[in-house]
Order: structure tokens, then C-alpha cells, then sequence
């Protein structure tokens, strides 16, 4: 145990700090948690105040035969090939550091304290070795517990900015938002969209910081109606589309904050019977494998979503053993990954912009033949 | 311990039997295995002797607190939308019954016994509750291994017949490959080829059993040039479909014996100028999620993956719980998926058929514009 530090998570106080705001040894306040009975009852009563009052839990012991180097990895959910990545990752670093993988995607079984205090119950009971978390939504009130009861554990993609010393892992998403709108840019786009996940994320507000910046180096005026925020599903996505489709000027390019989205904004203009690139341009942002089996292949700005699981492994590992990370935040860096989603701009016939993205290639159908 | 049974291989003879084995009772015989001293030399001797003929292996004595409602699933490889299918459909299952999942990537780190060696004793030396492997190649020595150490188990889509008493789970593979073949001749299509995997491997035994049935009871001749194994990736896929398009009479249909496959049939018949489904139909199998996204979308045999992973987990509880399940292998329905990848046949300009697939049509570009 690290003396009045913690393992990954809030600090929760040592005993030693316990025994001291007590009055009394550390031994004897050890006996107290240990329900010994040698204690006198004033010392026990003092020794128990103390440990209310400063939220003191104990950690269950954790014994190398008991948990002999699982660790654990909570997903979101299993539902998407991303999952598949992040696993993959985690899986290959575990087998290097000689650890294996407890996977549950406990985190989309319902929301509420109810639903996640069940795995985290769970984690803790079996005296878990450390968790790796993938896109988890953890409440202040989770992230303390998990600090009080010392598991130590790495957010890979947080949804949102972690409680401080909190050690987290991701893309670098602002980058990846300048990459993004500078290739469109650079292809003579000016009306570009964005269309991100929920405001609130971390990663879709930093990408979309990212759009904002490009723009603004390129002097080209930012579109407060051009910014659009959707879910994380496909359906929410399509009606941003349609609006946007729907402006006095609709855009000639779209920036999706994600693959799984751009599939979405796929099927939006394929109503609308528009087709990629040809009438608009669209980047995506992940590099999945729905980016390359989708027509025409997604232009889209990579991730490494296999390696930032396998750095958050490691940096797990040097939780486990006592060890901290310099940096709270790492970021791996994100590049762009070009197929046949992005093209020049159509020539725009006057102030009559709206019509002329509507207007049908007679060489054949408009978008996917679906 | 059921007597004279196994938990999921074959069997590995109890202690009773030891003990009848060599003349002694069963508290000697324990004695002797948990090397206490009070035996008599010639008594240890015998039951030594009686241990080593009969291959006795103690199994590690569970310990709930050792292992509290760890399964291990080991997976051929983590690399395709599969593995994420079957995953889900484990977890799922092991959430319902109080269990967490250990995943492994082992089977894929390598071939030869060493590698695969490597994380049996892994599972044997955690004292595994119990094991489900997926697309697994075991040999006969590790069943017998796993069978020994009392280790559950049970195979989803083993690649080989397992021995007698190991329990499985598959699709009905063979039922599958009779839809597949059966909807390609109602749309009038005789000539249809068969690319599948390993030639050796039960699934792709059976689909192809079922599709040389389909062409018997349509009355359909079976031309042997029309059935073609390559391996399980792309490349050597590419390759057969050239062979096949090469033939004096090329087929004008192929029923593909995995999606992931039918993505490297794409592919092939891409580089030929060849659009599906004018030119040529394709049905996969499995009905992954790429099934959906390439264009044309294609059409499939769908197997219920989850759905056979969720009733492999429950089959290994039963196991886990020393119940025996009635059959040894379960199989789950398969049924087609209709998408866009299939059509009637282009009608025959006479006997020139080779040069009927070469058709280039002059709306549009041939195959998906990438």
C-alpha cells in the first residue's frame, strides 16, 4: 500500500492516516478493522468515528491465488465492432504481461446507480486486480468508490473528463477534428458540416473544437447551423441530416464523429437520394471495418483504438504495481485514412445552392443500389 | 465427482476405480494422492502403480473463493466480427447465470502443442470452472488432457468431429447449405459453384453436403469442377472464383461458403468486370454484420452465433453442475437472409456462356465503385 496514495481511482485514506486522526497506533486501529477484541471500547469507539469520518475502506486483501492475474475490462456495450478492437488490444498486451481478461459489458445493462453498483459490487467482492473501462459514463460517486476500495483502473475513451489523478486513454480527438476539416478544406470545401455524438462527450466535443479551429485557420466563417449533435444511434443522426439537407444552403461535406454515425448519414442522403461523393462529400472518423465494406469506402481519420486498449493495459499493470503514470491523460495520435467518400465540390450553379444538390446523374442510380 | 464419469471429455478414471484398481479402499487410495504419510510402503506402492496405469489425474479442488463463477472463453482469434457475435452471446448467458467470462485469444498464438499447451495449463493451473472454446482445432491428446484434469467443456462449431462425450454446439450447417442452393435454383440458376473453407472442416463438409443434396433433388447435375475449397482468408478465395470463371461453362451463381469469404468473391469478381447480381448471384453464410454494409447487400444463410454461444454457456453450467446433457451436440436452425446479391440468371446467349459474363453494362461502372 502506498502511503497516503491511492491506486488509480480518488484517494481514499490509509489506516496510518486513520490511526493518527484517532489517536492511536496503527496496529491497534488495524486491530479495529480487523474486528479484533482487544481493544479497549473508548479506543474502539474513537478508531471507528475516525474511520467513518474520513471514509475509510478497507480493501479486500488481494491474494495472487484467489484473482492469480485477472484483470478486468467493462465495455459499453458488445454490440460493436469497436468493442472488437478494444478487446483485441487489451487481450494481446494481457498475454504479454501474463494477465488475463475478465470481459463484461455490465455498463449497457441499464442505467442508474442500481445497474452499475451491480458489476462494480461484483468487481470489488472478487477483489479484482485492476479494470480497464471502454466508454464508461462513471458517476463522482462511482469513481470514489472505487477510490476507497483502492481497485486501481484506466478509462480508455471516457465519456466525460474524469475525476483528477484519474489515469484515462484516448485518440487525439481535437487533432483528428483539424484532420478531418483541413482534408475537406484542402479539397475546396467551405460549407462543411459537422454532425458529432452527444454535446456533453468528451470525444465528440473535442473533435468538434477541432472542425472549429480548422475553419477558423482557413478564414473560412463558422455555421452555427452546421454543427449538428445526435446520439449515438443511427436514427437520431438521420434527422440531423435531413436538416441539414433542408438549410437555404445546405453543406457540400459532412464531418461524422463517427464511423457507426456515418453509416447513418449513408442512408440519410441515399433518401435523399444523394450520391457520395459526387453530391456531397463525407469523412467519417474511427476507421472500423464497416469503413471499408461500406460503397463507397469511407474516408475517414483512424483511431488506434487496438493500441490505446493495449496502452491502457500497461499503464493498468503499473497501477497494479504501485507505480504512477506521469501524465493522467495519454493520447495517441490519429491520422487519415483516404477512400472514395471525398471529392472536389460540385461547381455551385449561382445563389441557387439548395436545388443543385438535388440535381439526378442519368449514368445511374443515385447512391447505393439498396 | 460423478462416479466413472467425466466432466466434459472423456473420461479420466476416478478414484474409486483407482482404489478397486489396486485393492484398497478409497480414504487409502485419497491418502495417497494428497501424499500423506500414513500409508504403508507396499500399500503406496500398489496404489502408485494403479494411479499411473490408469492415467489418474487429480483435478485442482475447486474453491469457490478461488474462482468465484469464472468460465474461460477461448476464442480461435479475436480478428473478425465473428468472435464479437459469439462474445456477446457468452456474456449475455454467463451474466444470467451469476458467472464472468475470462476471454482468450489463445488457440490463434501459434499452431503445434506447444503454443496451445500454453494456455491449457493456464486454465488447468487456475483451476477453471470450465471452458467453452470456439472454431477450436484440438487435438485428441488435449481432450484427453482436458478430460483428465476434469476440466467442463464444450466446443462451439469444433472444426474436427470431437471425440465421443464432448458436448457441442453448431448451426445446422448442412440444412443451411440445402437453403442457400435451393433459393439460388428457384430463381432459375443451374450452374452454381460452392466456394467453402478447409475441405476437412465439419461446417464446410456439411454445407457442401447440403448443397450437393439440393442439386440431387432438384435433378440438377453435379459438375465436381463446380466445388471448390480454399482456406479461410481471402486471398486463396480470390483465386478459386478465377478458376471458376475460367471454366468453358463458368457458374451463374456461387453459393459462398462464409461471409467473411463472399467478401474476397466480391472482390474477385470486381477485378473481372463482373457486377453482382446481374452478371453473377452470390449467397454467404453466417450473416455477420459486413453482410449488410457491402453493396450489393448480401445475401445469406444466417447462423444464430449469439444465439449458439448463450446455449454453450448454459450446456457448460449443466456440465459445471455434473448433469449431463441428453445429446452431445446441439444444433441451432440457420434461415435465409434476402438481400441484393441475388437474381435470375442472364438468359444464355446459346453455347457461348463464357463470353455472356463479360457483358459490360453500359449504365453505370462495373462492380462497386472503388
Amino acid at each position: 500500500m502506498v502511503a497516503g496514495g491511492n491506486a488509480g481511482g480518488p484517494a481514499g485514506p490509509t489506516l496510518a492516516v486513520v490511526a493518527r486522526e484517532a489517536g492511536v497506533s496503527v496496529p491497534t486501529a488495524s486491530k479495529v478493522v480487523n474486528g479484533r477484541e482487544d481493544v479497549a471500547p473508548e479506543t474502539r469507539r474513537r478508531v471507528t468515528e475516525a474511520l467513518e469520518r474520513l471514509g475509510y475502506v478497507r480493501r479486500p486483501r488481494f491474494d495472487a491465488s484467489k484473482a492469480p492475474g485477472l484483470v478486468d475490462l467493462v465495455v459499453h456495450s458488445l454490440d460493436s465492432s469497436r468493442s472488437g478492437a478494444v478487446l483485441r488490444g487489451v487481450e494481446e498486451a494481457a498475454y504479454e504481461a501474463g494477465l488475463e481478461v475478465v470481459v463484461s459489458a455490465g455498463a449497457s445493462r441499464g442505467r442508474g446507480d442500481r445497474a452499475e453498483r451491480g458489476w462494480l459490487d461484483k468487481l470489488v467482492g472478487r477483489g479484482s486486480a485492476g479494470v480497464l473501462f471502454d466508454l464508461a459514463e462513471l458517476t463522482p460517486a462511482q469513481h470514489s468508490w472505487l477510490g476507497q476500495h483502492r481497485v486501481p483502473y484506466v478509462m480508455i475513451d471516457p465519456a466525460h473528463e474524469p475525476p483528477p489523478g484519474v489515469v484515462s486513454v484516448g485518440a487525439a480527438n481535437w487533432q483528428g477534428g483539424v484532420t478531418a476539416t483541413e482534408h475537406l478544406l484542402s479539397l475546396g470545401h467551405e460549407r462543411i458540416a459537422v454532425v458529432a455524438g452527444h454535446r456533453l462527450t468528451m470525444a465528440a466535443a473535442a473533435r468538434v473544437a477541432g472542425y472549429r479551429s480548422a475553419l477558423a485557420s482557413a478564414g473560412v466563417r463558422l455555421r452555427p447551423e452546421y454543427v449538428r449533435h445526435g446520439g449515438f444511434e443511427q436514427a437520431p443522426v438521420r434527422v440531423r441530416v435531413r436538416e441539414l439537407l433542408d438549410l437555404p444552403e445546405p453543406p457540400s461535406a459532412v464531418f461524422v464523429c463517427s464511423d457507426r454515425l456515418a453509416l447513418g448519414v449513408y442512408e440519410a442522403l441515399w433518401e435523399r437520394e444523394l450520391r457520395v461523393p459526387n453530391d456531397i462529400s463525407v469523412v467519417g472518423f474511427d476507421d472500423l471495418p464497416e469503413a471499408r465494406w461500406v460503397t463507397p469506402g469511407l474516408t475517414t481519420v483512424r483511431q488506434p483504438l487496438s493500441e490505446m486498449a493495449a496502452t491502457a493495459l500497461r499503464l493498468l499493470v503499473r497501477l497494479m504495481n504501485g507505480d504512477r503514470p506521469e501524465g493522467t491523460r495519454t493520447e495517441l495520435s490519429t491520422r487519415l485514412v483516404e477512400r472514395a467518400s471525398t471529392a472536389r465540390p460540385r461547381p455551385r450553379p449561382g445563389a441557387d445552392a439548395a436545388e443543385s444538390c438535388l440535381v439526378i446523374d442519368p449514368l445511374g442510380p443515385a447512391g447505393p443500389p439498396r
